[in-house]
């Protein structure tokens, strides 16, 4: 009569041999290896290279002694922060009201798939998550196949055609632009196209923009203009913030989509509760925005676009076909090109790739099947985010980022990309 | 073709009807009614009344600008300083191996309840959120019944009857002493022999002792000292480290147990990610404790214990009954000696009981029907946190706690106390 105690009979079996997200896990790997000594490039884990705004640190300072539980919602300032940066965006007309914060963008969408019972479209490749939160929620999942010709955009054609059959379903199609793994992301017609198809079947668009703010020219332009009324827009600190490890995630819905918003509220008030108080006070300073902020981003920008020219440069001369990126800090070079002489090495898949170049070479990165990519594609994600992100800021205020510069300030992530390069072209 | 977008399609039906957790909900009641220029005593969201210690705001401080990811289990030295308070209290060989932390204890049981694939055993009174979560997570629970001349406490015999028709279901039993809604605890003997239950049936129990180091003696004993291989225990910063709005909460498992942490870091990895960094560096330093914890905590237990003690003096000559407290901030008094009285006055039912109250006099308190007692029992849960705590505490240090002390320093809250008990005598 121990049956409670052995994960034979008492673990829920959507669950059976789920292992922690991959992303999470490579930086652990990364850490083990470093404690034993070993030399390593973090390119896994995208977490950004920069530290958080100074302001926004002060701001988190000033709010340390905040300790009242906040409204599940979040706090009311934040909201209207929230909302008043989407307006100020992408001029849709959101208020407080319609904002939903949460510990990590990741945890609302964890929500969103408990709360909505549908069908999740998604366009591979995708990042890591999406597919294992509808495991663990029980949602159906539908993989959209993309074309490596169009830098992996999804074809408003193959949208169109996943809905035909069943047009009534309930669906949502989660549009990461700029992309994790690819860094690429759409043009305006391209984007009225995908609204129109989602128009047609009542999907719901759940935007994914934590990257759009790192569009290199700040020119990110988001579906919502296209879908006001059933676009979910997501955001948060994490990735033009520096502050992956604050947790503070932003839902923004339509007025519309009230309902959801309702149901992923009481949802959050049985759960996480409310996110921690001081994170929010401080996240206010940097929704408001400001000069400094501005400065912040045109900074990292610049920093990125060049450690992105820099490194995939280096990629193409290898032989590797690599999807040019808008924004972000992800690189998803393939090496089919190198094919045969990496299958004489015995690698004939991704993860074996990723594997042995960790060992041999001590650069982390993650296999692109990790994405839901053909793992004989042999691709590899880079995050481009191994080096000082403090100097490099510092730096870029001052001169122009070309390749010197990102080889003298970006050198880890730099050195790595040209060792993984050399890597494979090795016979 | 628009199904997605409506709810009466597109909503999970599990969470239909489903409102936000009455706690927070009363909370922004609270926080409306003062909007408009109204009186309001806040016995209703259960917070500590206290600051956070100083040395742990500090600590927040200095650890604002960590921006990382943590690991999904949680930042190592907080795991460890965590164990080592339970090793200390408890004298369990918990390592921090066996620590899983999150945004909140209430979070981590959302999980467990994702994770295993069984029944819950609740008994009632009992918090709020257990049951829901099941609900949100499709398990099935099972309210024990306890004896309000017992205090509400579980028989080791209604444990033993529940289990014995199927003696194999596997079972988590939820456990809270010092009890939210009754602040009653238990006694070693009786923990012996519910533990002796436990493990006839192979019972997981989940012992949340989320209030234990406010035992007003401060000599809570918790029964993993007789069940060490199948309880969990469950704490965190919300309720003796007075930071609720912080979010952080703690699990620590036996090692028979590690494949439910497995199963549970994995989940934690696809929703929450990991705990806000700053917040996890500032809770090492309360978890590993020093003077000037230990100062705090006596001040808390003496403040408390003597709130409590005036104001159940104040219902209990009202014509209350009120189960006696053994630590925590609450009261759960029944009126039923006041019932004809109340009767004419229109109020059978405690809902009617709470919400006249609060419109009649101000004071928010939760009716105990949320927490599965019969609401015909008309019985409410005060919280008694409406009061100034850091003021309270610095007095604390100086002298004696009595009724004088906390009429003059938690002013508002034996106010709200005593218009309560007149109120319930008006006829």
């Amino acid at each position: 009569m121990t049956r409670g105690l052995h994960p034979e009979t008492a673990l829920e079996p959507r669950l059976r041999g789920m292992q922690p997200s991959i992303t999470l896990a490579i930086q652990e790997r990364s850490r083990e290896r470093e404690a034993l000594g070993l030399s390593i490039a973090r390119l896994g884990l995208g977490q950004s290279p920069f530290p958080v705004p100074t302001s926004v640190v002060d701001a988190l300072r000033a709010a340390a002694p905040e300790k009242d539980y906040l409204p599940v919602r979040g706090l009311p300032e934040l909201c209207e922060a929230v909302a008043g940066y989407h307006r100020r965006r992408h001029a849709v007309p959101r208020t407080g009201g319609d904002v939903l914060i949460a510990p990590g963008s990741k945890e609302l969408m964890f929500l969103l798939q408990v709360a909505f019972a549908g069908e999740l479209l998604l366009p591979t490749p995708t990042w890591v998550s999406y597919a294992p939160q509808a495991r663990i929620a029980g949602r159906g999942v539908r993989m959209l196949p993309t074309d490596v010709a169009n830098d992996y955009r999804l074809a408003p054609a193959t949208l169109d055609a996943a809905c035909r059959d069943e047009p009534d379903l309930p669906r949502i199609l989660v549009l990461n632009y700029p992309s994790n793994p690819t860094g690429v992301s759409y043009r305006v017609d391209h984007l009225a196209e995908l609204a129109e198809v989602a128009r047609r079947y009542g999907i719901v668009v759940l935007s994914d923009e934590i990257y759009g703010e790192l569009d290199f020219r700040g020119e990110h332009v988001s579906i919502v203009r296209f879908l006001e009324d059933a676009t979910i827009l997501s955001g948060g600190l994490s990735k033009w913030c520096g502050a992956g490890g604050w947790r503070l995630g932003t839902f923004s819905f339509p007025s519309r989509l009230r309902w959801l918003l309702d149901a992923m509220a009481a949802l959050a008030s049985e759960t996480y509760s409310a996110t921690s108080a001081p994170i929010q006070y401080a996240a206010v300073r940097a929704f408001r925005g400001g000069g400094d902020i501005e400065d912040y981003l045109d900074r990292s920008r610049a920093v990125l676009a060049g450690l992105v020219e820099r490194t995939r440069g280096a990629l193409v001369s290898a032989g590797a076909d690599v999807p040019q990126p808008d924004g972000a800090f992800y690189l998803f070079p393939g090496f089919m090109g190198c094919a045969e002489a990496l299958a004489r090495r015995g690698i004939t898949d991704d993860c074996t790739l990723a594997e042995r170049l960790l060992t041999e070479t001590g650069v982390a990165t993650l296999p692109g099947s990790s994405f839901g990519i053909d793992a004989a594609a042999l691709r590899l994600r880079l995050a481009l985010v191994d080096f000082d992100g403090a100097r490099a800021l510092a730096a870029a205020g001052a001169g122009q980022v070309d390749g010197a510069f990102v080889e003298r300030l970006c050198g880890p992530t730099v050195q790595a990309v040209d060792a993984l390069a050399q890597w494979v072209q090795r016979s």
